[in-house]
């Protein structure tokens, strides 16, 4: 039976694993019958995510840095909301170091080429196995991630 | 502004249209930003739908006829509920002639082959694009689907 | 870990329980998390639902009968499709005899008097608990409704 | 119909509105139909919100100070994650000045006093309107909240 009580994770009680030139991932909540995955990311300036359509809603809650889609003129700074309606499709390129993101994500990420093929299909549990399997590699204990 | 109404579509309002061999699909919600999407199909037997993987929930309610994945045993008759959690992968299959199922579903269909190999994403957006071309040729009224 | 498999509830697997002058509920799912509860009705003219208000999204299908809304003039019928967005409000009255719908609802009913005053709020936990009761009275074998 | 591009606000394009001994509040989205209000609160020491119900899921995302739930030991402080499931309740204190949170929330605040009785209903509707007559009150050109 599932907790009708607030579950809280420290911003120490998670690692962040490495996802290429110093960028950062960890994986706080995962709801596979739902689709969702939450994440925080510690982006370094020049990071990609290679351009990307959404099958869910996403918000993005920045905390610190600089980052913006390459489609779009606006910057994500420090208290930045961002609401990413399903259907909607970018490229992110980070902007500062250490730029530090929430992001709330239902569905998945339609990964696209240049000519708009579709390359790959990620979603959370993928990102979960992955994210496990990295701390495992790098011998930390199981992340307690909030799995359902 | 959003309306607090609740609202009604009686089951005459929207036009059937032609989806192969005399199945047939209307749409009936579509709520872009959310990624839902909600049809009503009438399914002939023989009807099948390729092998598809949900990015988000779906939920099944029969009202008549017969239908099953062809991956499980249970059989899909008048008054089945169907969850289908996101992640979930079938292949769907109708027994027999006028089945009629609402499916209220959460994010894209990815479409996949016997080798596991994506074929295409199928969403909501798309679904009604290709419902009112179909509505469009046969002559139709635009059909009044609640799309936000 | 949670399948992600579909789980189907056949039409005669979960027993209804009577709440009043021949109308019976089924509950088919409750995800307590989401705020989410899934059940069956079959509601005998003259019921009636007292005025309440959702706070989250519901869809009503109807199979079979007639009911309404006191405060709007339309029927669901055989067929019929409502979507109830969160924040409205309204009385629920049956009008035939073996009216038969599905309700899919997130959040909870909040009951009002007639001047507005909230006498209750109604979720799918406590609608769960009540169902469980009811079977256990009837010396029924406990439902295997899906909850998380 | 809805845009498909994500929407960004950036930290100070929406003001924050007093809520009592230099507390802070603004209402970032709204959408309506799903139940769903997201907001930006700055809390001083000593501020409490009453217990309450939560009818959805809430997520809290906090960027600096500390606060707590007075039923439980755990303290939220700059990058804590918080998941409160539909049905948990509590009462929120905040420990330090510039306490700083998101929270998305699906649902209602069903209030409750020490007997637990229901004070009152709160949900993002109400919220938008209040937020949106404090501003007009202090002279604020209308602040474009994303509503639906």
């Amino acid at each position: 039976m599932q907790t009708t009580e607030a579950v809280h994770i420290g911003a120490d009680e998670l690692p962040f694993i490495d996802i290429g030139d110093g960028s950062l991932l960890k994986v706080l909540q995962v709801k596979r019958g739902e689709g969702l995955w939450i994440i925080e990311n510690i982006f370094q300036a020049g990071y990609e995510v290679e351009q990307h359509k959404h099958t869910g809603p996403v918000w993005g809650y920045t905390s610190s840095g600089a980052w913006k889609y390459k489609e779009y003129d606006y910057v994500n700074r420090a208290g930045s909301f961002l609401y990413e309606p399903a259907g909607s499709m970018h490229t992110l390129q980070c902007i500062e170091d250490n730029t530090r993101v929430w992001f709330q994500m239902y569905g998945s990420n339609v990964n696209l080429d240049a000519d708009g093929n579709i390359t790959s299909v990620v979603d959370g549990d993928l990102t979960l196995q992955f994210y496990l399997a990295m701390c495992e590699e790098q011998g930390l204990p199981r992340p307690n991630v909030l799995v359902e």
